[in-house]
């Protein structure tokens, strides 16, 4: 139930910083060459993994089959390219996100199986373009995804068969009156309903997608999603502690 | 009126995709010393100057004093200091995003007057670690900034003295039902009310930010911003053409 981070530069350090930022109980695994490195920027609680991460007998050693997920961030798309066909060939079900510096090469990674394709130079254009065209908007969408930020965060909840809020119409269910957060989509199946209409009415699976203050985040998936506390007892056993 | 680009690296191409497609009313001035590349990547209407952005000569011929903001987006942080103070010092209130490149820097950008700094590796492991942590949350903020995405964008309204929401409150405002968007956030002076109780007042000078289909952003500022043609002939007026 880890998450592998493979290469470690300028990318690989700030999505290691997220991860631990982001989510306290995440374990991480960070496989990279130059050990030197590892030590001086990684946590001593940080599994470390030293070896050079296209060598599928290293990505062996990450244990891939129990991983939760892998970001391939090494600073070369051939390597990502090949980091992610030869996790997705250990386990298939694993969500992999890749880092991509060339235009061209996003297409070859989803292909290999990435879920993900992320581009910084891309992404830091739009920023940079949004941040004087959209000003306040921007600001507040990057809020959004700071782990510092507790006023306001993105939270998501899918509805078991015990939710409060199944075939009953979003107009019906007082969302903001009654739970305190915003509405921003519901995601059913492969479908995306952005900004909902009134008479939507919710169904089990259903994928919430919302915004509010800390609080009312924490403690969505008992108000909202309907999981019994049988079922979050379950799911902590299906994932074994990792051995470290 | 014009909005300055300088450098066009890999992040400074992006820059101005994203610019020519979000806003296609927008006059982009693009400042690069190698004038075939400019000549190969950027459209025919784009207004270009070849010299070197650090060069305070070629900056005044950008027009500084008339520009609406300038992006800093050489690869280069030292570079993109000295551009955004001397943008800065010809003109006090020019908007100015800067990119930059090592953690350190951004502190001397934003004391360099810089209103905003963006980090792409930093983005780049930002978006990387979110898409294995909220996969649905990520996906659904990436498509609200996304040029092309039309279902559902990220709109702005400031409400002026003819809006028919002053003096409302959230809860009798109906935006939903009677507008079409979801309102995120108010923008009151340097307060950021986000996810909004419904008791509050919406007050003249007011931002909203929302989200909602490409239609109902359209003529946001016309249903409820309460801007009067006249208004509206003024601001255009106030904007002379670039003769180019
Ligand atoms: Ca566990
Ligand atoms: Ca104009």
């Amino acid at each position: 139930d880890h998450i592998i981070i493979c290469g470690f530069g300028r990318v690989g350090k700030h999505v290691y910083h997220q991860l631990r930022d982001q989510e306290k109980e995440v374990k991480i695994l960070c496989v990279h060459d130059d050990e030197e490195e590892l030590l001086q920027f990684v946590d001593k609680g940080t599994l470390r993994l030293i070896g050079d991460p296209t060598d599928h007998e290293v990505l062996e050693k990450a244990r891939i089959n129990k991983a939760k997920g892998l970001i391939a961030a090494v600073d070369n798309d051939a390597d990502n390219v090949f980091i992610t066909l030869t996790a997705k060939g250990i386990n298939e079900d694993l969500k992999v996100a890749a880092r991509v510096e060339k235009e061209g090469s996003e297409e070859v990674l989803l292909r290999a199986g990435a879920s993900r394709v992320i581009n910084p130079s891309s992404l830091g254009g739009r920023e940079l373009a949004m941040s004087v065209l959209k000003p306040a908007g921007t600001d507040y969408i990057n809020n959004l995804m700071r782990a510092d930020k507790k006023d306001f965060v993105v939270g998501e909840s899918t509805l078991e068969s015990g939710s409060p809020l199944l075939g009953k119409s979003l107009e019906d269910s007082h969302l903001r009156r009654d739970y305190g957060f915003t509405l921003l989509a519901i995601m059913r199946g492969e479908e995306v309903i952005s900004n909902p209409d009134l008479d939507v009415c919710f169904e089990e699976g259903d994928t919430l997608l919302v915004v509010g203050d800390d609080d009312c985040i924490r403690d969505l998936n008992e108000r909202v999603g309907g999981r019994t506390p049988e079922m979050e007892e379950q799911k902590i056993n299906q994932n074994p502690e990792w051995g470290s």
